[in-house]
């Protein structure tokens, strides 16, 4: 008989633990257990998740890694002042973003730090096991909320280092954590990882969460194929600004980025159109990001037709309850005695693993039929 | 043993013959029958529906109803100058655009007339009787592509008359004939009609074909269903010329085109939020139609969003293809031996029967299903 | 010699004293004056209208007629709570908003209310007279910022009522008060109250401010026309909540409306193009308007183009500078000795005085001449 | 006594003469001429160039360089197909397309010429003085109208060589001839060339046409600033095709271009805002440009709003007539013995003169005035 993970506490391991996606999870988590929202936005707390054996949301315990000096309590109070969290929220649930905040240790690869990559993975996970100790955790989720690394990041390019994302994935394996990719950063996917990773025998979900413009066309890309329309060419702008904008105007991150953008269309029309993808910072946003869509498709006799998205979101507000979904659904998979990569969470990535639906509704009913295999294990 | 429809000559009975929609029709046919054009915009030409014993194309033959005046190949002429057909489209295939106004009778109903809807039922019928015995047909689909009659027209609101919609369609029942109503009119749906239309043994497809606004909105409600966003409104401006755009600006007849527009939000949805449509006649735009959608939602811990959508299409050359697609799948239906409302084809209505599904996906999921059925079959 | 307005306390007389736009005003003014803000949108705070003579906002004096009951500081904490007002301005400026909700009078024409025309006339006048000599002020500006009224409410059908906003426009008059109307209702311009209004002295401005779609449009208008573009068709649609949202709801009152966005178009373009305008109420925008506009325009040799406009601006932060605006422009007019409608405030208006300019930038000379004759007058 | 430009031929020397803008202008020209179309789009056909003395469109007569290989009667075929030219066209004005075809002479700085700069201008200079003799004709004006060339492209970086538009405008000089430039590139502004421009005595128009989002941002840009509202941040994106679309493509094209956008930013806000702007070719859209905008602002009490726009136009629909207007008005101020820069002509550009007016009705009014110069001349 398997344990489901419903009965008992929860880690959640943020990786860039004070970042905005990270403060609006751990205030939402609080608010949405006391009762003080709704539980919009949330997709595990709708009743196809019943039974599940998922954590409740009151069992999670959150820490993590971050290399920014800013608290999670403060971080909260400028997310007020932005929109993007309730004007009540951070005082509501002081406690439980002090609790955060009190385990959160220091990310890695600054200025000045002298360590090798050995030593900061030992460091890394040695926190991550001290937290799972600590709080007498049945087992701990680590998820990647940082900032995108650039493209081709190679960590050390000439040399044996790897990216820093891929330094914290190492971390969970060694520490026996299920692991969460929510950016387009290589994580647990970086190819050095693959042979560590599928003799851990634990589950992984990602990457890229999908929380905007490539939801869109998630949506809207089978439209097309389905009703036989050629599309030409897809083109999109993004505008944000926050740390994400500022993170974005790097060409190399921003090319992570659209990598995964381009592939959403590929998957759902089974063709790349002509078009481009630009994402600019625009400190004036915010946290709020606008994308705008452009579709340039022939219908009957190749008569030349134009579709156009505006999609005008809280970048925090969309990420941070799927962050909550995904360290719960990752979590019950764990307590499942599933592994490896999680195709029946592609419904929440732009990039998920090869052979996953790519239509949005596929991802839809591959979510439920993961809810099933969920339940059934319970 | 049943027979496929596929070996044999079909008739497509267009009531509104001369309109653009079956002038697009009848020339796009002939013109992909000739291999003038790529089928875009086809679903039936798509690889899901091969072995399904579709009529061929070229196996088609075209008449039809109708009180305009205007003949099929001078209409085409005017729709290649409003840039709906190529400019070579109709004198390539005037053959057929001439044989098709050659099968066009008078319409009914229209002033002056002193029959009584008997006597033009009685007309109806043997104008669709000739027409199958005269071209040796193997059955022939009536299919509604009239103008929209208005919402609660009664034909005749104190006594016992029917509106023209539902003229047509009992003449299609007294001819034996398969039924498509691409139009929000009544049609075989009037509660009048029921028990004939119940005891004919004939398969029925409607109604109201989703074409643009529609269409954009089954496919993007799921969306906000699956992701928990709360959608709190959901608002519609349509601008549009042609005989289309002329015909909705009564107010009674876009009361009857919006309660599809409706519909799918709440079958979507779950709930139907606030919000108008408009349809506005532009004449200026001709045939085009620009359609804007604004939707109001709320995510995490209630943070407001905004999505946009703006869809410039060619109303005649998004349902063409559509009407070809019925035509041809509601034959194969009545070849199949199938009866009454088709569920299986609620990919192409707004207003389909009730009981069918509502996501753009789940009616995709549907029609191939109702494809399987129909290889099955053959 | 000619006293200018500016040594002198000036009242500000608020026809809806407690809606969005008077409580934004009020509570705006009193922050500008503190030094909370900068004085974004009013200007009357720009370089050209240094030595004007205007009365500085720390001189306007605040009452009003009303027939809600909400009193003012209650309603400026729900408009932090839709989002008009900044979070800390009702309580910095709680002194303000008080002084004016003490001033603020009931107003008439209410249900069960069995006073005729001259009894309401009266009392307006008296309120208005005894707030000028209790605060011993230069002048009081009349300012009607109420709902507005149906299109063609005669205030008595067949009789001899007046539609509301001309009673108080009468009182205004009988007060000696300079008139402002920042509606499109009747007030100052219903034909009964001519001769008076002529005979009076006053300087009057209106009528219906002009802050988006509108402005919008007597921005671009002009483009079309000097580029010799053909305007064939410009559409609008609106969608707004709050209270504004639900009194243009009413087709009657939403015609007046349009009236002034028709005008706009006949005076910048020179012709009226086709197209229609919708104004929809959709309560879960509140106070946030959303406007798009659909121009059809012909270029060179008949070449069909378009050009779409989307404006989500807050209503209330809109209007309010320019009710202040209006206020002290206006004052400064009375006390330099001018009359009649004032054709140099176009620049704020849909529907100015016949004769004044229509394109914004021709608007916006004017004022600047009218400026300049304030200056000469001070 | 002056003698006007209205009674003799005038020549149109086109740099970039079989390119898209060119054979529409030339082939327009012939349509108007010939009363085949009314003259939209062309400002100088308007009543305020009455008594102006400018050239009739009969009196034009058209040739230029090019590298092209395509004639300009088989360009105008292209044009036709998508969708720029009305499809009787080119026929009708057949004889005008190869008159000017006739008159097309090689341009230069092709792979494989060896001849330095002195040959090409020589080359150059004796072409344009050919044509102006063989034809007859009063004087010609030289228009670049051929593809942006890279921001910094020095010709050569390390030498003496010019960048080809001003290889052109130097022939321009040396010929005796007016000059416009309707492009970002150099032309006659390049430094090297001051001294000659100035002593030549000759009027110069440039530079960048201004036909769309920069047109729109010229007439709004103002709008904010007179109402006293903050431009926080300005963000664009252009999507086109064609030979345009391609050559804009390349970075330092774009930047050339882009460098004119911001420009107009400047001029009308006073300040530069945040936002970037992008220029993608998509083949798809071929002449056809659609341009997106995006404006975020401040208003009362800093409360922050957004603006968008979406410009769907024919690029060479809207450069062609704004090129037939700028040779009339160079040949008039030619004529009219004027020279040096025109700031008068600041209306039709991105990037005028120093010192000229940045909005665009204050352009129209130098234009007016412009045109008031040109009629005393007469």
């Amino acid at each position: 008989m398997v344990t489901g993970a419903g009965a008992q506490r929860t880690g959640v391991w943020l990786v860039g633990a004070r970042g905005s996606v990270a403060t609006t999870a751990v205030a939402g988590c609080a608010a949405l257990a006391a009762g003080l929202h709704e539980p919009l936005g949330m997709v595990t707390e709708t009743a196809g998740f019943d039974g599940c054996g998922l954590p409740p949301l009151d069992a999670l315990v959150f820490g993590g890694h971050d290399i920014a000096e800013v608290s999670l309590p403060k971080r909260a109070q400028e997310l007020v002042a932005s929109g993007v969290l309730p004007s009540g929220v951070p005082d509501a649930v002081h406690r439980e973003l002090a609790a955060a905040e009190n385990a959160v240790r220091p990310g890695g690869r600054v200025a000045g730090d002298v360590r090798d990559d050995d030593e900061l993975i030992a460091v890394f996970a040695e926190d991550i096991g001290s937290f799972v100790r600590e709080h007498g955790l049945a087992r701990a989720v680590v998820v990647n909320v940082a900032s995108t690394e650039p493209a081709g990041d190679p960590g050390d390019p000439g040399g044996a280092r790897l990216p820093a994302s891929a330094l914290y994935a190492v971390a969970a394996l060694r520490s026996g954590c299920p692991y969460v990719n929510f950016t387009p950063s290589a994580g647990i996917d970086h190819p050095a990882l693959a042979e560590a990773a599928a003799a851990s025998g634990l589950p992984f979900a990602g990457k890229d969460g999908k929380t905007g413009q490539s939801l869109l066309r998630s949506a809207l890309g089978p439209m097309f194929r389905q009703r036989a329309m050629a599309v030409r060419a897809w083109s999109g702008a993004n505008l944000l600004g926050g740390g994400d904008g500022a993170a974005l105007a790097d060409p190399d991150a921003a090319a992570a980025k659209n990598a995964g953008k381009t592939r959403v269309l590929t998957d759902t029309l089974g063709h790349l159109p002509e078009g481009e993808v630009h994402i600019d910072n625009v400190p004036a946003l915010g946290d709020w990001k606008t994308a705008w869509d452009h579709t340039v498709f022939d219908g009957f006799l190749g008569t030349r037709m134009v579709m156009q998205t505006l999609w005008q979101g809280c970048d925090s507000a969309l990420a941070a309850p799927l962050v909550l979904d995904l360290a719960r659904l990752t979590a019950a998979a764990h307590a499942a005695g599933l592994s490896g990569p999680l195709p029946g969470l592609a419904f929440f990535f732009k990039d998920p693993p090869a052979g996953s639906p790519g239509d949005l509704a596929d991802q839809w009913s591959a979510l439920m039929a993961f809810a099933e295999q969920l339940r059934e294990a319970v």
